[in-house]
C-alpha cells in the first residue's frame, strides 16, 4: 500500500479514543511523521461531540490542535472507511465484538486489548496480516526482546525465575484504587503469573524449533520452567522485574559475553527503519542502581527494554533487572511499531 | 536475677535514645509489664538536656510523660550503673566502641546495629549470655523462624530464590531520599544480597548437623544455594519477599503440610511467656492478596511473621509471599523479646 | 433506655457491613465496653452468606471472631428488630431510602452518609432525637469543635480562610484513582469548597445568637465570610487545613490567649463519660513541623482535633494548621460517640 | 558580546556540575542552540576525574556524550577562562564565596543559589549586569509574573493569601527523607513563609512607583499585606499553590478580564526570541481540576506559568490555583533564559 521512503501519508483511525490508552495513540500519532489521523471512535454516548469535549484529557501535554474540534465517531467499520489502519485502544470488554466486526470489514486493528477468551499472542488481534511474518504482538514485549537477544546468541534458555513489581497504570483506569497502593505492595495481580508462565513457556519454549517465525507449539526437547511472582507497587510507569535465568548450554555465557550479545541484539523494525522503534533495543545499564521505573521508563520515548545489574546467581546462571515501559513499548508504542512495521514490509 | 513472675522490675537503659530506634524502644518500654527505664543515652551534644529538648520526636503517640523531664546522659558505662539491661539504638558507626565500652563493664546490651566488621549473628551482640542457649538474634529473624518452622516439620533446606521488596525504614534516618523514591524502586541495597545469602547459608545449611543450637558452620552435607534480589521500594514499613524453595526431602511435603506446620510452630518464647512475643509466631494468611506491608506490619504489634500465598512452584518446591516488620520483630521488639527471654532463662 | 453505668449492653446493628465504613465500625464496635453486635447487613448479593465470606476485608487487623460467621441479612428494616442503635455505613446513593424506611420503622439511625440531596447537618440523619438537644452531626467535625473552642473563648468568628489538603479516604473506596494521585495533588474535590463554605457559614454565623444550640439560619448582625480551597493529596487518612481567621472582637485574643482557650475546651461528650470520646478535644502541638498527617492522625484513636502552628496572620488575625481524622472523628468514631452520647443522655 | 541571530556560539561554564542542578543544567546546555559547555566545575574530590566517573547520575535522560570523558575542574575562575558565561548549581553554601571570586575575575555568574545570607533578589547574583535593565531573578518567578500579569492590566494588589504544596525537589538533594513525606504533608518549611512574605511585599508593593524597574523599596501608598502558609507535599516536582488576592481597584476586574490578561501577558524574553523561553508566559487552564503538579508541570519544558481556577473569592475578590516548575521556570531555565536575555541584550 504506503511506501513510508516516498512520505505518502497513512489515513488511521483510532478505537476508544477518549480513553487512557486512546489518549495516548492519539499524543504519539499527531507528531507522527506519516500516520494521519482520519477519525476517531468512541462510546455511543460521546459520539456526535467535538473530541475536546468528549474526552477528560489526562495526558501532559495540551490535546492536540489537529483533534480538538474533531467529531467523535460510533466504533462501526462504516464510521472508518477510508482508514488504512485502526487502532485500538478499547478494554478488553468492549474489544472483542468491535474487533471482530472491523475484521469483518477488512480494516487492519492493531490492538492493545489483551482479549482473554482468545488467545493473547495471536493473529486475531492483526487479523490480515501472514502469520508466517507477523504473527505475534507480545504482551511481553520485553520478554521477547530479551530473550530473542539471549537466544539468538547462546540457544534455548532452560529455566526464568522472575519477580514483577509492575506499575499501576499497568491496570487501566481507573484501575487500581489509591487506598490499596500507597505506602502498599499487592503481591497479587490476578491471572498475571499463569499468563506469564504460559506466554514464555510457549514463546520461548518454541522458539529452538524454528527462531525466525516464533513457532507456536511448545518444543519437547527444550522443555522450558518458567516461575513467575508478580506484585503491584506504587509507581506510575514502568514495570520492573528481578530475573534469575539457566541456559540450556554448559558452560553457560559468561557475563560479558551476554552483556555484549544484548547490546548488539537488533529487532527487524529497527532495521527496516520503523520511526517509532528505540535506537537501542536493549540498553544495558552499567550503573550498579539502575534501571529504575521512574528515571529511565522514559529513555528513548519508552520504546526498548533497559537491563541492568546482570551478575551471577548462585542457584541458577545469571540473575539481572529489566524494566520496561508497559505503556509505550507494552502497549501504545508497540501497536504504533507494529503498524510501522506492516507498512514498511506492505502489509497493510 | 529478676522473676517476671514475681513482678520483680528490671531496671533498663537506653542508648542511641534520641534516634529512630531509640524512640522506639521508649514507646515499648513506657508500657512494659516489668522493664522500667533508668537511664537514657545519647551523644554528648544531647546530654544534659531534658529529653523532650533533646530529641526530635516523630512517633504517632506523644512523648512518655515518664521520660520526658529524664535528663538524658552520655553513652559511657559509668553512667548506666544500676540498669539490669542496656537496649542499645545506635548507629553501627557508633555503636562499636560503645558496645565494647559496655560489655567490658559487665552490662548486658541488647543491640539493634548489624555491625558489619563483626559477625552479625554472633554473641558478641549479647556478651554475657551463654552462646550455647543463646547464641544468635538474627538481622533476618523472619528467615530464622520461617526456616525454623519449615525444618522442625521438614528437614533441612536445599534451595531458595528470594526477591524482597524492602521497606524505607530499613535504612534508618534520614536514610532514603525522598527523590531517590517516590513513584520508584530502586533495585539495589549495597551489600545486602551478599548479607542475605551469607546468613541463610549459615543459619539454615548448619541446622541439620545441630537443629537446637544453630551451629555456625557451614553444614557440607547439606549444601544450600541462597540466591537474593533485594530492592528499595516506597513503603514506610515492613519488609515483603517472595520467596521459592526447594526441601532436601523427596517427595517435598504437602502444601496442606506446610501451612499446618507453619501453623504449628512456636518460639521457645512464646513457650516461656515472654510479654512482647506474638500470640501466632507464623500467621499464614488465607486471603490470596496478603499479606500486604501496609495491611499487616502492624497485625500483632508487628512480632510475628505474615505468610500467604503458599503455592506450588513451576521451578522449585513451593512458592510463598512473607511480611515481617522490619521495625518491630526486626529491630526494638525482637531486642527486647530477647531480653524478655534472657529475664525468663534467668541469664541476665 | 439503657443506662451505660449499669454495664447494660446496648444491641446495635450495622448498615453496609461489608463497605468501607461498615468494616470500621465493625472494628470499633468490637471492643467496645457496651455496645454489642446484633446484626450486620449489606447488599442483597451478600445477604445469608456468613460476613467473612461476603467481605473483602481490608483492616490492618483480622476480622473479629465475633462476627466472622454471622449471617450477613438484607438492610429491612425488620431483619434489625430488637437493635436499640442502627450505624450506618452505606453510601449516599444507597443510604437515602433505606435509612428512611429505618426511620419510618422507629429505629435510631447513625448515618455517615453525607446525602447531598438533603441538608447534611440536620436531625433527618438522627431522625428520632430531640432537635433541641442533638440537632448536628457535622460533617466538618473540625470546624465545630475548634471553631467552639474559639467562640465560646472569644465570640464569633468575622472571617475564615482556609485551603484543605484531603486525604484520599475521604472519597470512599475505591474512590481515588492511583493514577489521579501519586506523585500529584488534584486541586479540585467537586462540591467541598461550597458545602465548606456554606456550612460553616451556617454553623458558625448562627452561633452568635443561641451559642448552646447551634440555630440553623444565618445571623445577619455577624455576618461571616468564609473561603475555602479544598485538595486532595496522596495522604491515607487525615485531612489537614491552612486556616486564617478574624475575629468580631478587637483587639483579637492573643496567641496564647487562644492556645490556653482551646486547650481548655471540652465537649459535653467528654464531660458525659462517653468511652470512644477523646480525653483532649483539641490537642494543641506546640513542635513547630506538626500536626502532621501520618505522625498524628491516630493519636487518641482519631477522636480528637489537632491545631498546631498558631500564629499572627499579617492579612486576618490568626493562621494555623489543624489536622482531624476524616474516617474516625469524621465518621465511625464520630457515629459511635454520637451513639454514645445519646445513651447518656438516655434519648436511645 | 554575542549574537544569537549569527548563531556565534557562546562559551558557558557549569559551577557544581556533579549535584542535581548541575546535572539539570548539563541536559539543559547539551541541546541549547548557541550554548556550548566548554568548562565543569566541581569539589576539589572531583577534580581531574572525567565527568561520567565523578557524577552519581540522576537524570532520566543519559549522560550526553559531549560531557562524558570531560575532565571535571575546580571551581577556580582561572579554570573558566574563556566562558563567557558561568552557570552556577552550588549549594548556598559553597556559592558565596565561589560566586565572589568569579564576580571579581568578572566572570558573568548566573546563580540559582538563594543566598540566604544577601539579598536572594539582588544584582549581586548576576554581578556585571545593569541593574536598570536586569535586576532581579526571583526565587518566586511565578508570582512574578504572574503579579505582572496581574499589573500591567489592573494596577497594584492590595492583599495576597496563599497556601502553597511545594515539591520535595525545592529542598535539594537528599533533601527531604522519604521517612518524612511519604504519606504525609508537613505543615512547616523552615523560613519560607517569610520569605514569600517579604519578597511578595517588597516586589508587588513597590511596582506602582515604577513598573519598568522593579524598585527594592516598599511603596507606602500601596501597602501590601501577604501572608503565606508553605507545605511539603509528596510530590517530585512542581509546586502548587492555592491563593486569594484583592486588587486595589474597585470594582475589581472580572473574572474575564482576569484571564484574558495573563492569557495576553508577554515577558520580555518572549519577544526578544530567547530561546528557552515559553511560548506562552501564563498558560490559563480551562478544565476544572487544573493545573495538577504530576500532568502540568513539564508543559512547555516547565518554562511557563499555569494558572486555573480562577473563580470569585467570598473573602478576598479572587482566588485560583498557580503552579510552576520549581527545577525549570523555578531554577535551572530560570538561569538559561536570564543568560539568553543577557545575550539579546548583548549585555554578556
Amino acid at each position: 500500500m504506503s511506501a513510508p521512503q516516498s512520505q505518502r501519508k497513512v489515513q488511521v483511525g483510532v478505537l476508544g479514543a477518549t480513553g487512557t490508552v486512546g489518549q495516548r495513540f492519539i499524543v504519539l500519532l499527531s507528531s507522527h511523521p506519516y500516520f494521519v489521523i482520519r477519525a476517531l471512535g468512541a462510546s455511543s454516548r460521546s459520539a456526535g461531540q467535538k473530541y475536546k469535549d468528549a474526552v477528560r484529557w489526562k495526558q501532559s501535554v495540551p490535546i492536540p490542535k489537529s483533534v480538538e474540534d474533531v467529531e467523535v465517531r460510533e466504533c462501526k467499520a462504516d464510521q472508518f472507511e477510508g482508514c488504512d489502519i485502526v487502532f485500538s485502544g478499547l478494554d478488553s470488554d468492549a474489544a472483542g465484538d468491535i474487533e471482530k466486526a472491523f475484521r469483518a470489514a477488512e480494516l487492519a486493528v492493531f490492538s492493545n486489548a489483551g482479549n482473554y477468551r482468545r488467545d493473547p499472542q495471536c493473529p486475531l488481534i492483526v487479523p490480515l496480516v501472514n502469520p508466517e511474518h507477523f504473527n505475534i504482538i507480545p504482551a511481553q514485549q520485553k520478554a521477547l526482546s530479551l530473550s530473542k537477544g539471549f537466544i539468538k546468541a547462546f540457544g534455548p534458555l532452560e529455566t526464568v525465575m522472575v519477580t514483577t513489581m509492575q506499575a499501576i497504570s499497568g491496570a487501566g483506569y481507573p484501575g487500581v484504587s489509591s487506598l490499596d497502593i500507597l505506602d502498599n505492595v499487592v503481591p497479587l495481580i490476578g491471572g498475571e503469573e499463569e499468563k506469564m508462565e504460559w506466554e514464555l513457556s510457549k514463546i520461548l519454549g518454541g522458539l529452538s524449533d524454528d527462531k525466525a517465525a516464533f513457532a507456536l507449539r511448545h518444543d519437547s526437547k527444550n522443555p522450558l520452567a518458567v516461575s513467575a511472582a508478580c506484585n503491584r507497587v506504587p509507581v506510575l510507569d514502568g514495570h520492573l522485574e528481578c530475573a534469575s535465568v539457566r541456559f540450556a548450554v554448559r558452560p553457560p555465557p559468561s557475563l560479558q559475553a551476554i552483556k555484549d550479545a544484548l547490546r548488539a541484539f537488533r529487532s527487524e523494525a529497527q532495521d527496516l527503519g520503523c520511526p517509532s522503534a528505540p535506537q537501542q533495543a536493549i540498553f544495558v545499564h552499567d550503573q550498579p542502581d539502575r534501571p529504575q521505573p521512574r528515571l529511565d521508563r522514559y529513555f528513548q520515548n519508552g520504546s526498548g527494554v533497559n537491563v541492568g545489574r546482570i551478575r551471577e546467581c548462585p542457584v541458577l546462571d545469571i540473575k539481572f533487572v529489566c524494566l520496561v515501559n508497559n505503556v509505550s513499548i507494552g502497549a501504545a508504542t508497540s501497536s504504533i511499531i507494529n503498524a510501522e512495521y506492516a507498512v514498511a514490509k506492505e502489509i497493510v
